[in-house]
């Protein structure tokens, strides 16, 4: 097996992941790798938990701050949540475990849209940044580094951490070379220049990642997998969603004002996702683009029917058969995927000058069409924003997409008010159930009302959401602008969390 | 009396406002200029309202879709609101007649942010513009405008028309030309390019307006002053407010996270914003630059003094006498004061990449941070989200700013939750009341709420608020990231409407 690491400097760091993780101490801020299960690094986070249980057991405090690309995995996350080892949390999570403690109080989380993260840590808003731990794919002399399955922010983690931990991961591909286009133009006000990227698929920026080999503490060799993001083939209700999508994408060209190969595509991560990526493989569109933050199984089929000519994103987010398909034909994919540093995958910038068209999902919507994506029952954190603000604030085209009810139809995603607000009723133009499609672009309140009931809710829920719209209304005539009840706006969520259906 | 137009095919067209009222029929959508008072048309509005209430009189139906930059009024959107004549409008009011007939459902408010507007309008999401009616200071050959005291949507506007109505005002100063800078480098999705402008005060445009002269139905000439914006010397209140931020801003430079010359200023409307002007211009800070939407007075005295070097907006929102100052010696502010459309001054691109530091006012924010800038007790629109998402999403820094109390210590600006959410908890950094600052950038929702209350909230609401968070977190031990009492979190809204007090 021929080296990963070339680089004559580095190899000599080359050291165990239980050496490594002595050089992270308590009250550390520790910037990772990963994003959606990909590219974390895989040997570090256990040691490194072992070393908090052991600290523990001698009574002494061993947490640290921790921040990622976005959300990482059973053997990052979650071991070192389970060892309790975690003080604060940025800026995107779906670790089960991490969860648990953030909605128990114990984990500060910070819940940031990811095209802030990079430049929020740079700003100095977060703090010190003492340690950064990056898995890579290869180690080339000069202390250039071929990334792994994911850039999120592992650039700013390198250029800005006090020390730097590096993984180098066998099983990552050795081809993944190529794959990436990391952009080193950025930089402080008033300092920054315009990025000049005006293709999806344009490169702006060189291959590879770059660390100051003096800052390299140590270099950890791992083999082992990504975590697998499972998936699920679409379901009725998925492919139901995905045709209204497909419908109003048609209609949108016919009536000219979306061109015929569409514009650039962001889907969110998902099975509803996927089946809208799907329903589009399956429709007669072709040769569409993606400037996304994911490339998931239903990417990759877009890319190998043609129906998708090529797809930027920041990570890789596949299906343990996705991976395999990814590896067994990684050739045919160079050029046609490009990972990019999650600040420029996301970029306003960027994002509103190509038009990108944005899909992602919600845990409910209102009648006035503001969005929550991110809290259950307004006070536990779900996940976290992630990227779907950076997308449907910039947008040319924003979707919302979402089953009509959850938790086997005791909740309705569409709701009097919203119990939290990511998406605000300025930024939400279409929201999409199984049952149909909302359009409120250019539209008031008092208008979108009825759209979303109409053709959102579920049949169950439809009359009592128009009973809320009908009383609001008329309960203040010099208040319909957005008619609301105050005390009655969040009673469908705490009836829900008093009998367990709203 | 030069003539104000040389334009040898526009000069035929020159009629009186009656005339020109008639160009214009029930159910057309009309863009006017104007933007804070600044620029709108002076006589057409007045025309049209006559024809509508003799229409309305024959019992005929005569009402219009009304765009404008923001604000307008009363010879604008108040007459055409006192004749009944609007059906819907955006993206932007503050003219109190319009703002009743929005909150009765008269008429269909569309809320948009002001950098949105142009594009949605041009992306075809409002349908289809009839007329524009753009007040300009002169207007030569070809087709060449002379922009008068407010650009905003004029381009977009004049460009997209069937048809389109000059009012050449001639108590604008003729010597506003060379005041502009109007780019004609937008596109639509996907022939965008990157907006090269790398410095506030950088010209990437031209100094004029461009009108097709084919589509200019009716040219009339005024002599009418722009609505004065009433300024108030700052009071306690906000000058203590302005000590808080001033402070901040000391404290930032002293870590090393700001330039010392700090970064371009956005500073919103009213006396607040003006008082933070103030005390800029008694603080230490000098050769500052603004790169915002409005040139208030505040904004004027700086320049005076020469604390800010030079100011991009979008308009001019001056009192009486700002307006007579600036007359008064138009000569020395040309070259420091520069206007552009508000797709521009409000640019994402724009605001993220020059780093600005945006000073917005609120009507609430609640403990956890989520800001209201738009309804009053969660119905009423009071006036719109006007650019401030656009400044605060991308700023580099984002302040709040807002006297504790409202209605003479009646209304609580602090609450547990707000009842209506423009900026979320994602996009808030900084909230500033009197009584002090709450920096929360970085931070935790139940990091937040002890800060805000301790540092924000009025002192005879503190304990109520602090008893809130102190119920919610012990209410349900496993949902402690954003702990909410949802029964009552808008209790506190109701009861100012059932009480007068909350």
């Amino acid at each position: 097996m021929a080296s990963r690491i070339t680089c004559p400097v580095l190899s000599t760091r080359v050291t165990s992941a239980e050496h490594a993780a002595t050089l992270i101490a308590h009250g550390d801020n520790v910037g990772i790798s990963g994003f959606t299960g990909a590219g974390y690094p895989k040997a570090l986070p256990a040691a490194l938990h072992d070393r908090m249980q052991a600290a523990h057991a001698r009574g002494e405090d061993f947490r640290i701050g921790l921040w990622t690309g976005a959300s990482t995995a059973p053997d990052a996350d979650g071991v070192l949540a389970e060892a309790r080892g975690v003080s604060s949390r940025l800026p995107y999570n779906s670790d089960p475990t991490m969860r648990k403690l953030i909605n128990s109080g114990e984990v500060d989380y910070i819940d940031a849209h990811l095209s802030h993260s990079a430049q929020h840590m740079w700003f100095g808003f977060y703090g010190n940044l003492d340690v950064a731990v990056v898995e890579v794919t290869a180690v080339l002399p000069g202390g250039l580094l071929v990334p792994s399955s994911s850039v999120g922010n592992n650039k700013t983690w390198l250029d800005q951490a006090d020390r730097v931990i590096l993984e180098v991961n066998h099983w990552q591909p050795r081809e993944l070379e190529g794959f990436h286009d990391i952009y080193y133009g950025t930089a402080l006000p008033p300092n920054r220049r315009p990025i000049e990227l005006t293709d999806p698929m344009q490169r702006i920026g060189e291959p590879y990642l770059r660390v100051d080999p003096a800052k390299v503490v140590a270099v950890v060799e791992t083999n082992l997998p990504d975590r697998n993001s499972p998936f699920t083939p679409p379901d009725e209700t998925s492919a139901a969603i995905a045709e209204h999508v497909v419908d109003f994408l048609r209609h949108e060209v016919a009536a000219g004002r979306v061109p015929p190969g569409l514009l650039p595509l962001q889907s969110g991560v998902g099975n509803v996702a996927n089946a809208v990526l799907a329903g589009l493989d399956e429709s007669e569109f072709n040769d569409l683009v993606a400037f996304t933050e994911v490339i998931q199984d239903g990417m990759l089929d877009l890319i190998d029917s043609g129906t998708l000519t090529a797809a930027s994103a920041t990570s890789f987010g596949l299906s343990d058969a996705g991976v395999r398909r990814f590896m067994a034909n990684i050739d045919t994919y160079k050029g046609r995927i490009l990972l990019r540093s999650e600040e420029i995958s996301n970029h306003p910038e960027l994002v509103r000058r190509l038009g990108v068209i944005a899909m992602n999902g919600l845990i409910e919507a209102d009648i006035y069409g503001n969005v929550n994506s991110t809290h259950v029952m307004g006070s536990s954190i779900m996940n976290g924003i992630g990227g779907s603000g950076d997308f449907t604030r910039n947008a040319f085209l924003n979707f919302f997409v979402t089953p009509s009810t959850a938790k086997n139809g005791a909740i309705s995603t569409i709701v009097p008010m919203v119990s939290h607000v990511d998406h605000t009723e300025h930024d939400v133009q279409v929201i999409v159930t199984e049952h149909g499609l909302a359009d409120l672009r250019g539209s008031s309140p008092q208008d979108r009302a009825p759209r979303i009931i109409e053709h959102c809710a579920h049949p169950r829920f439809r009359d009592a959401l128009q009973d809320y719209f009908d009383r609001a209304w008329n309960a203040r005539p010099t208040a319909r602008h957005t008619p609301h009840l105050l005390n009655e706006a969040l009673s469908w969520h705490q009836r829900y969390l008093d009998t367990g259906s709203m």
